[in-house]
């Protein structure tokens, strides 16, 4: 049975698109964000404020769900859909990210990862093909292959060895994923290619010409937002996305800050994901228009007004900077609550008005509004 | 400028009263439950699912906001219901319990309290005066008299010396609280006194004679669920109730179970607080009309049911006891909102319960239930 996750591309401004992913679960109008829910729920946040905020596709941790509860126990349940009571659409990362940085130990061979579970040390293998079984259980609607993470910085032959296994990786998820179970949880899933290469322009191209061969759904550049300067990023980004089809969803993975998102959508990129306004979140850190604020900062301890102004969150809706100090640093749930509401509003808010800029042909002034809060300088600061 | 605190009983069932308490921020149908928002927050929720839950009061602890943000502060951002941005009426206690539990180190003489903040060990004094000026700054609509707090068990003596300052305590801060400031934050606030005199009915009776006898807005119950017998709370309760005026609210502190609220109401009181559906929905506990039930246990893990199979609530009308158990194993944020979510319906559905059962003559039937589901052998097993 083949996939039935299709893309349109319905506007373009230069190299950006806007466009529709349809997949077995649901509409995604692209560029899109996936909010991380790496356990089955985005943390600090409830089902029905995703839905409120406009998420329409959630990203889930293989690597976690696997290790607990445990791909078999969703699958008896009907699948991830069904388990965490998410009726949109989810794409699954493979599971080899956190198989490498999460895990006690781990060894990577040609057929594979073994590693020690993070929660009680117990002995797993995740293969290309496994990767593939596990994701088939959850019942996904995008399934991402295997792929070999490689450290930065790493020499032009380190980078091109990795690629290379990546590469043999990929064509055993492919057969693997073309060779369907009898029952399974969501037939009309897709699985993504990933392009790897490092900082390597030859290696990249080489990456994506023989991954798009292989024949995926779409594809992802991986291996970005790992520690290279952003004007890395962004070169290998403009580099590598005219490789891959037009007419396929392009998602650049991990990243990352609102300024990478538009300037990777700038570039050609339709699906994005990050930890950062739900991890900053908890931590303090709120994106507005204006750049970062760091909640704790004293400054605000008697400030009335809202983290925001001009926003149309709940959070910057009815309370203030003074409030949302006092509960960070009380250690309140509601802390991670407000302040993640406040980042995922203003991270889908920004996909809608990237949506906008490339239908209007506005998308270089938006970009330039976001140079501007967004600059290393302001970053780095933590302040706006 | 007087207090604009008033309370009506609508309907009467044996000792039971329903009726309608109103407040210089709105009305409480009463028999009514507060949840606790310690730090100006319930643990685990939004004010936004409260009101969609029905709270109509929240208690919010005094202790907590005097050492951080500071009453002051708050009153300069206008108010706890400003600040926190919660429009409906709010409770605070005294802080006087807090001063005894929670301080690094304390001591306790005729003036008052002095006390060690268990946040960074500075030095602070809690007199009864005090304790209605913080209140004050922080504009609560009722505020509580400082009492003494008695340790279980505790001597005929102690308690009655105990009970005799709390009555002195209660008399200077009536005196505090009628001589108002120039720009009260809250003008119409109420000050409840509280019955002392451990489980010693001749002291309760004085203390319920003296107590009223200084004239305050509504009467408070303290010094119960400390450890004694549910059947020496009740047998208090019972003889306590009946010596405080009729005319006004009665609210038993820090109570209870399910059962314990079901049979106080039945024995005349209107006003309840407890951390126990918060608390506990944060450790795995739900409150169900079968009993409580440990989400943790491995008997629900591949269990698809709701957690409290015909509950009303978000959490049971969306998700499984799988994915609830998988959450609290996983030290999701969503296990403490959803647990929470549930439990707090659980409580403010019984209160509504309540309230219709005094209406409607039926309390009796209401309490058998509570009986069967809530004896002392289902509390302890844990299971329903």
């Amino acid at each position: 049975m083949g996939s039935s996750v299709a893309f349109e591309i319905l506007s373009r401004s230069g190299s950006a698109r806007q466009g529709r992913l349809t997949t077995p679960h649901g509409v995604v109008e692209t560029p899109a964000f996936m909010p991380v829910g790496t356990q089955g729920a985005v943390k600090g946040l409830l089902h029905r404020d995703l839905h409120e905020l406009g998420a329409s596709i959630l990203l889930s941790n293989t690597y976690h769900l696997y290790l607990r509860p445990g791909d078999g126990l969703i699958a008896r349940l009907g699948g991830l859909h069904a388990f965490i009571g998410w009726p949109g659409p989810i794409l699954t990362d493979s599971g080899g990210y956190q198989a490498f940085s999460l895990s006690a130990r781990r060894d990577i061979d040609e057929n594979g990862i073994t590693f020690r579970s993070h929660l009680d040390g117990s002995l797993h293998d995740l293969t290309p093909e496994r990767a593939v079984d596990i994701q088939r259980n959850l019942g996904s609607d995008i399934a991402m292959a295997l792929d070999e993470c490689l450290a930065h910085p790493a020499s032009h032959a380190e980078a091109q060895a990795s690629m290379e296994r990546t590469l043999r990786w990929a064509a055993r998820s492919r057969h693997r994923f073309l060779s369907p179970p009898d029952r399974p949880v969501n037939p009309g899933s897709a699985l993504f290619g990933i392009v790897q290469g490092g900082v390597f322009p030859d290696l990249r191209r080489a990456s994506a010409d023989a991954t798009v061969a292989q024949g995926f759904e779409g594809y992802a550049i991986g291996g970005l937002s790992v520690g290279e300067p952003a004007d890395v990023m962004y070169d290998i980004v403009s580099q590598t996305a005219p490789l891959l089809p037009d007419e396929q969803p392009r998602y650049l993975m991990g990243v990352g800050t609102p300024l990478d998102i538009v300037e990777a959508v700038a570039r050609g990129i339709d699906l994005f994901d990050c930890v950062l306004p739900t991890r900053n979140g908890r931590n303090g850190q709120l994106f507005t228009r204006e750049g970062r604020l760091n909640i704790k900062n004293a400054q605000y301890a008697e400030d009335p007004r809202p983290a925001d102004e001009g926003c149309g969150c709940y959070t910057c809706g009815h309370f203030s900077r003074a409030y949302l100090r006092h509960l960070h640093l009380a250690g309140e749930i509601a802390s991670a609550s407000l302040n993640t509401l406040h980042n995922l509003h203003f991270y889908l808010d920004t996909m809608r008005r990237i949506r906008e800029a490339i239908v209007f042909g506005s998308l270089e002034e938006l970009r330039q509004a976001f140079r501007q809060a967004y600059s290393p300088r302001s970053i780095d600061s933590g302040q706006p």
